[in-house]
């Protein structure tokens, strides 16, 4: 089964991805809008269920952290994909550490770029207009992150949550 | 912001209710496969603070359930709706009757009918050809449930899971 590790934004945030992820990207009715921590990973029943443990360590000993969204960013010309981007505070990198270097089966192919995927599979004269009317519209938005997402994949491309590790510190 | 508490199925029975959700019914791509334990409520951000520790102490002290699926049936003719019938085992409505009696905004219109909705808004016509031809198949399934699942809708009418209770007996 695929499996892949997510945070999911507050409400506000979700809504308005959605606003344009409805319109511009494919995976819309797929997964809501999310900042993936961990890449879609194959893993059978035991090694998730070995891995269950670990992922709950991990979120115990992380403190709730803030994000701040400051603009939109692309991908191209590796892909037109366009994305809110998540400014990579030190919190969220040792997050993402403290995963990689787990006994999660290896995916490293991207360095971590965390980000809130909007628009994706755009054609280049699609992707040149969106890019450009978002590039004008003032982004400014901040979230507290308290928790992260198993989740695995359906069939159909669509994503279930399996388990939700909420942060242990602070709290 | 509404709030409602479902179980998903394993993934095997998220697919096979996915193969007609996807032709038969229009919340396909709002919400995976799932049990309704609790009907979308309205909460506020305290009130679902106050409302976690409570849903934590009934996951701990319920057990790990089985349910069966032996046949599709339909809350026709109030709604021409269709659902693989999940077997109303006490253990299924135990936890029902505790999540009821919780401080939960009170929400009992329906008596409690355990099942995944796989069709649903049908016209007549639509409704007889697709109750027929599902009575037709066999429809033998079990599973086993460890979980469930505290979701909040979206603008768009889509849901994201906030947070999972895993049961905490005898495991």
């Amino acid at each position: 089964m695929k499996y892949g590790i997510v945070i999911f934004p507050s409400k506000p945030i979700q809504d308005k991805a959605n606003a344009l992820r409805k319109r511009y990207d494919p995976h819309y009715s797929l997964i809501p809008p999310h900042i993936t921590l961990i890449e879609a990973f194959e893993a059978d029943d035991e090694t998730v269920h070995q891995l269950i443990p670990e992922l709950r360590a991990i979120a115990d000993e992380t403190a709730p952290l803030a994000i701040n969204i400051n603009k939109v960013s692309t991908f191209a010309p590796v892909t037109n994909t366009i994305y809110m981007k998540v400014e990579a505070s030190q919190a969220i990198i040792d997050l993402y550490e403290k995963l990689q270097s787990s006994n999660l089966p290896a995916n490293k192919e991207y360095s971590f770029v965390p980000h809130i995927t909007v628009a994706q599979k755009l054609s280049d004269q699609e992707y040149a207009d969106v890019y450009g009317s978002l590039q004008l519209k003032d982004t400014q938005l901040e979230d507290k992150i308290d928790r992260f997402q198993l989740s695995y994949q359906l069939e159909n491309g669509s994503w279930t949550v399996y388990e939700s590790f909420v942060f242990g510190k602070d709290e």
